[in-house]
């Protein structure tokens, strides 16, 4: 096989995706290279792809939902066979040797290696990562929507798990969009009673479907104040500044409200507010291998999936514009069966 | 004995305190009735006596750390009997049928009762309070300095045991004066590796007897940066806005910071910092009864005490300037022997 791969890739900040080849080299000897099938489109996608975070590395390829087969393995890989099914998420890397790689946290070592940062990700014919970080996929699943699992599913699941989550627990989910339709699923399937938080009543019926028992409207402070001190778990899945005072003031004293939206300006949180209910402000990032296999086995038991739109591969900038429109419902899954 | 009480009180928001008698009524069924004999003099005091915090209730009579012997019990009163030494913290009362007191977190009771809010405290003959919260005394602690541990200490010894902390956890802990220099001995008896963040390096020498392995000035942030990414949990116990992003770059990945000094303006919290690290931030208000009994016997094991200065009761007003003026070291105790 050639190690001349070819996709999509940004030149620069805010520009188009235009057709880019690249020589990845020879295989790592912990390397697997992976036939990708189908590639969510994600919200950081766009955040790399326009430098939101000021992190990116041009030429970026995006595509960080990677639903594929294995083509290739290195020598030194284990387990992994090669025309096996698996995932790749935002990791490709990690240093394998810090405390948070020796005690599964491999999503918090320090030298993790994002799979669009400094690498090329998966609107390509093909992808390479460690095989640690190859997660092999349930047969259960729908490969054709499994994809966004693999960062929004498990964006939005490790907190349950982190935190200790229990199926008494009230959970309240803020943002029903990419993030929230597949929060909203989880938690339900964890056994809690789950309250959905949208600015978008016309999405109620939609909201109950995907797992909500309660839908509030999350413009309204005097809605917002009914629920107060209700929750044990508030996890905010949108990534625009909102009232934050008002939102701990839904959580039952010993709460907790988890960010998982990249809100880009400082939340302003009021000391007297923690300490008066012994509450708690958290965020994570994704997860690790043992959460991802986690995770994916969950949601094949519990019949959880994203719910997609899909687009071929060479019409990447009209998902791009979709997604940035705010047009998604909920998930975009680029499909890579068709011409480059 | 008579229902009238005399004590020292704050007729209005930043006045000095002065002699004032109040008719108690009749015990309740579930109160006890104490002889004051020793009571600490807290910050939250002054909070309380300046109406910081807009919840004050005048005549404010102070004083929540307070240490005397049982000298009435009403009909209902399970297991204190006359005669007996207790100490009183920041509640006096609560629910007792909220989910809160049924899992022994009454401090968190949404009914609990302060003190010295619409209640009179300890700077007086003798106090009031429902029978739960007057907490034994173990004969082995030094009754004439045990009155902080009721509220500095439980604040800082919470933390500890609410978040699991482990003795094979690194802890810092941010400002070494009234609360700081209990959170030191409270972490070192705990087993951990403990530095001490101060901006009074005049206090190293101090700091480290009071158990800190590591003294780091709180005000040079190339120092802060050079424990970036060391500790697995972080006790804020200053109530001044400092720079919430620096300190949270002190934490590893899964660390946490804790405030439980009550700063006034919100936090600035960069939700990035709290999602690239799967850090969280969260607060405290004290303790329950049953919080507060371990922590006695936790303390009376490990001979832990604050390091105090005594005024006698009627120089109460000169001990408010010494504690106002930040010359405390480290906390004041108000002896109540002599003349009133």
């Amino acid at each position: 096989m050639t190690n001349h791969i070819s996709g999509w890739a940004a030149l620069g900040a805010k520009q188009k995706l235009e057709p880019f080849t690249y020589d990845a080299g020879p295989l790592g000897l912990e390397e697997v290279e992976v036939a990708v099938e189908f590639c969510g489109l994600c919200h950081s996608d766009l955040s790399i792809i326009n430098n939101d975070w000021g992190l990116s590395k041009y030429p970026v390829i995006p595509g960080h939902e990677v639903v594929g087969r294995i083509v290739a393995v290195g020598d030194h890989v284990k387990e992994l066979k090669i025309g096996q099914r698996v995932g790749i998420g935002w990791n490709v890397n990690s240093c394998m040797h810090c405390h948070e790689c020796l005690t599964g946290h491999h999503n918090l070592c320090l030298q993790a290696a994002p799979t669009i940062i400094g690498h090329y990700g998966g609107f390509a014919e093909r992808v390479r990562s460690h095989w640690l970080w190859a997660i092999p996929l349930p047969s259960a699943l729908e490969m054709s929507s499994a994809g966004p699992l693999l960062c929004g599913g498990i964006t939005v699941f490790a907190p349950l798990l982190i935190h200790g989550i229990k199926p008494t627990d009230r959970v309240g989910i803020v943002g029903i969009g990419g993030l929230g339709h597949l929060a909203l699923q989880f938690a339900r399937a964890w056994g809690c009673e789950v309250t959905a938080f949208t600015s978008n009543l016309s999405k109620a019926e939609e909201t109950r479907a995907f797992g909500a028992h309660h839908v509030v409207a999350s413009r309204n402070n005097a809605e917002i104040r009914k629920v107060a001190n209700s929750l044990d778990f508030l996890m905010v899945t949108v990534n625009v500044p909102l009232d934050w005072t008002l939102l701990l003031k839904t959580l039952k004293p010993n709460g907790r409200m988890h960010v998982v939206g990249a809100v880009l300006e400082p939340m302003p949180i009021p000391a007297f507010e923690l300490i008066m209910g012994q509450k708690s402000v958290s965020g994570s990032p994704t997860g690790g291998p043992a959460m991802l296999a986690t995770m994916l086995d969950f949601a094949a038991r519990h019949h959880i999936a994203p719910q997609v739109e899909h687009f071929p591969l060479n019409k990447v900038n009209d998902a791009i514009g979709h997604l940035a429109a705010g047009k998604a419902r909920y998930r975009i899954v680029l499909d890579h069966a068709g011409p480059f």
